[in-house]
């Protein structure tokens, strides 16, 4: 089991920390459970205001951890079990937290990485970040309510080139299409990440759980993500197909996929 | 009472115009029920083909009245009365009205000015306008439909920063968020407004109206300002707590809050 | 009857392209049935991966084909048939269209042409192009499942700006709107088109199917195309009006319409 998610306290800001040392932090199954369980924890601490999630050594998070995948992908029930029962319960989590959620994105910001970053309340990011879902070259779609978080944050004109067209966008970019909140020079990110966290900590707690519950509540009615096929029982039919197989095999073979 | 609300009619364009000399135009209790009433009034004249929205004095409108709040803010029943029998019935007006609205924007655009500006169809503004509602350093949350209201025109990014953080932004970001229809230099904002309410004017009214008749029911299919907790009834519950309190009072006594 | 879509497929990529010679391809009648009917031929045909969709001698669509209009658009059930039978189909065949559609986009596109345009999933365009729907001017509004879609992909902003006030928009403000995927000088819109359309077809076709799958899912959970008005069956009782005529006629006639 590689890779681990941290979890430290100090005066009322919790830092979250993905860290994969040599994968760019890519996730593994082990730290999506992590990751849930950080934020039960912070959840339940009353003194916590903010919470600051970032990614160990210059990256935020690489996607999935690929190196895992051809052990439990291939089979349509343990790939369900992986989306539904490891990834989406720590990304619930997340959406559900009452104190507000800042992601400090440096390096890469792909895959999972991109959907752990679209539960976060405000997003820094510095010039030199780059973010995508670059899926279709490993021959998958992203899982509906993944999907639905993702297109929810990112808007529907990025959404679509980084799963139809595998579209990597730079920090600029990003800040355009409304995903950054603010975007920073690399060196000044992480005095501004405390900074922002020292405010957000600084004003009303009470009126922040309110705000964070009003707007969870508001999407909701939307219905965007709890809607997104989360009972589609054919989610994860692909999961045997060829297809699938060629692009993680070709990947991890280091050669072209042909589809 | 202090304030009030303006209209006039001349030549199929009403001009509602908030007032609160020496107050930046905060609204006070009796302008919300002023501004129904003008909305109701404007709404009922076959006549008019386009409302501008203004603030007097080179402010467009700079929050709620805080000097009023220590008054009714402090008990869940006079607060969940303000918000939901004087504030809302007045945004409701102006969403219910089928003739298109062109805010005219400039100074300070705060928390009542922006649920009011979200309000309006088109929103042209100065370079110099200032837009936020940091009502997280009062100690108190966006009433649930108010957010849903602002969240909706001005997009989840903005809407987080300025909630949560307490965040101010420019002209210029709120143009680049999509807030703002059109930026004009402080000096040639009035003569375009009046420039755009006459060619309002002169379009077919019958077709103005079925538009706007079908973009309020497609919000409303999208459910999100008429569902977000206004059935709500722990909303206004934080009225009497001691966050509550201490922002409020804080800020009548011209010091800094502790949280 | 005037105009037609062609369809032509090879090595995978579908090209569909909107010709009305002499009218910037504005939309007949018979091009509606003609792009369903690509569409459907396009949707069963398992070996296409990429549809690119423009419009000949350097226009997108500039709209309508007003010449048809004083035929069909007066009388309110031959204007419900146009919409409902003619256009929505064609939309819907676009919108139900697995494979990822490319738009390539100049010169003009308006009206229809915003329609046709807002089924695409990627935008390219260039940077003379110009956008809007300035039907305001010939007295009518824009149906309401036409303007769903249309409000989607543009955002409420534009939209509003472009009903209510007749506005037409360059490629460079609706790239900032996010309607615009990308954009690129006049001269490179063709090559980048072509480079596109391949790397799409050169990704996992299966993985873009079920993308497409559950973004069209989570618009439809979303409801604001399906939910607007489609059974509103006061839609289109405009039909007779003085205005509807007024605007028709004064534009046939070469004069400004009196509204």
């Amino acid at each position: 089991m590689s890779g681990t998610v941290r979890l430290s306290i100090r005066d009322a800001v919790a830092t979250v920390t993905l860290c994969n040392p040599g994968k760019l932090n890519a996730m593994s199954r082990h730290m999506w459970q992590d990751l849930r369980s950080a934020f039960e924890q912070v959840h339940a601490d009353a003194q916590v205001r903010c919470v600051v999630v970032c990614g160990e050594d210059g990256n935020f998070c690489a996607g999935g951890d690929i190196s895992e995948y051809a052990g439990f992908r291939f089979d349509e029930t343990s790939l369900c079990n992986f989306h539904e029962n490891d990834v989406w319960p720590a990304l619930q989590a997340m959406l559900d937290c009452d104190v507000p959620l800042l992601a400090h994105i440096e390096g890469n910001c792909m895959g999972a990485g991109m959907e752990i970053a679209s539960c976060c309340d405000i997003r820094l990011a510095a010039t030199s970040a780059r973010f995508g879902a670059p899926i279709a070259r490993l021959g998958f779609p992203m899982a509906p309510r993944e999907a639905a978080l993702v297109a929810r944050e990112t808007g529907l004109t990025v959404v679509r080139q980084m799963l139809l067209e595998a579209m990597v966008f730079s920090a600029t970019e990003m800040k355009a299409a409304g995903f950054i909140s603010r975007l920073l020079a690399d060196e000044q990110l992480a005095s501004e990440v405390q900074t922002s966290a020292r405010r957000i900590a600084s004003l009303a707690p009470q009126a922040a759980r309110l705000n964070k519950q009003t707007i969870r509540a508001l999407l909701e009615v939307a219905g965007t993500v709890s809607g997104a096929g989360s009972d589609d029982d054919q989610a994860y039919a692909y999961a045997d197909s060829a297809e699938h197989r060629e692009g993680i095999l070709a990947f991890l073979e280091k050669r072209k996929p042909l589809f």
